[in-house]
């Protein structure tokens, strides 16, 4: 029997896993970064870091989407955090959530990312991933996007580009 | 009447403020830093810093344990974030709990603070703060301590000084 | 006359001043970072801050070279500071090098970048910036490539791109 | 022989080691840092680290003193990097100067350290060691004081306590 305190944490890549490779003179995604992050915060509580792929968010596509929604569903945890990209990350949850509906599931669901990434001084990342933390043991089951210190549904969230920031939508 | 987002921030000091004097060759505690930490993540819920003391958490007494909680029920605002040393962190909130029943209020009041200051690039205070800002916002009325990415009721959490970590009392 | 500690920074762009541009999903260069660096540092000598330009190190072209030359022996100052990307830093090193030698000019010029952007918590920039700056003030006049915590001669030395690193051409 | 490149490290303690230590809610000297800052600025000098003391800058006495000097005298390097506490560095530099003199030594030494821990965010601990680390490799024999982007003779600096840098005297 899974432990209710652990959580499970998959990794889809994103800004907050971006890194530079000066032999390239571009940014990758590279490691995920959440791992030692949560690690360097001290959490007690048990959780495992999975990664399901290193894309931009702007190029994960429906098949994606299915995996990550069958890796939610296959999980014996009822509490995953998701790192993604944040261009789509309300797609993504958007299809977590149907999927959560269809298998009548009752298992918490955060997106989070960071608008910045986590190798950077300047970052929300420890924040975000911080807040998601808190959301994914506090929320009642269904797909939850969490930025900019908010918590969205899904189906009433954009990304602000123009603002960089994510906005309700009534 | 009050934006039902908003949050209400007191601060009074602790490790997550401490600075480095080097002319005094001492840490004491510095500026608040909690204000700067949401800005540079990007929070859009609005809040309001107000420094209600700059104590080390073991130079707290009963009468700051009375301000706080007095500031707390005199707040417009349901949802209260207090930064707090680490040492007597349950002490206080234990307080404002009481208080809380007494005057039969429906606030949610999370304290948080952190094990390394905010000012180190090896910190949980980034982390800390996000968990309590989800916390603050999602969590039922009452007064909790958010540490070590876990909530934990005042009455039943202590401070593990040997392993440097908050663990729930049973 | 001009202060003889006076140090004139040039910069031309490269990792150093990388940024992350979310919006664009895209890295740039971004305002230049030395001045920042300098100042918290607390470096006490006079300078002074010129972009020249700001271009990845291949993007630099001999018009570019005869610009920083030009502006080199323009400057009254005997101590010149030039950030620079990595992958072309020699190479316009030895073409400050021909200009200073046809002028029998008395100048110290040091060129310094980073192979990781000042930006990432993770960074060679301060230490490099704070290497190149003694340098400048301590080397006899010339035009000099300071990376990897060493001086090198702009004609022997080459960027070991495989190994990310600058060494020593004999 | 020894490899002319080769540079000794010596430390002695100071506000760059210092560390903060919430179970004693104090800060103390940790770990030498300089090892791991060399080692993450990938600097390609050879290098070795040997911690001689762990003190506060107004803790050293003149023995200490004189066990610098004799470590220094003993080395079979011709470029030593020390860092020590700014109260009292000049003191400490002008003994090591005294001594070189005495037994003739034609060694390059010079004194580091920094006004914020290295452990802080805004620290001027990178760029100080960078700017010792070219100091010690372009510098004539002798001992020198390298603080605030300047190299200073150890019989002609102070450190100004109220401004919180180090000075010329004259």
């Amino acid at each position: 029997m899974t432990d209710p305190d652990f959580v499970q944490v998959f990794t889809t890549g994103g800004t907050i896993d971006k890194e530079y490779f000066d032999a390239k003179s571009a940014y990758e995604i590279g490691e995920p970064q959440i791992g030692a992050l949560l690690r360097e915060a001290g959490v007690t509580f048990p959780f495992e870091v999975t990664a399901l792929m290193r894309k931009d968010s702007l190029d994960i596509e429906d098949e994606d989407r299915a995996l990550v929604a069958s890796r939610v569903l296959e999980s014996p945890s009822t509490r995953v955090l998701i790192t993604h990209g944040t261009d789509t990350m309300a797609e993504t949850a958007r299809a977590v959530a149907a999927a959560l509906e269809a298998d009548d599931r009752d298992t918490t669901v955060v997106f989070v990312g960071s608008l910045s990434p986590a190798r950077f001084k300047a970052t929300d990342a420890e924040f975000n991933v911080g807040f998601a933390a808190a959301a994914v043991q506090t929320l009642p089951p269904g797909a939850y996007v969490a930025m900019n210190g908010r918590v969205f549904d899904p189906h009433r969230v954009r990304k602000d580009r123009d603002r960089n920031r994510f906005v309700a939508v009534t």
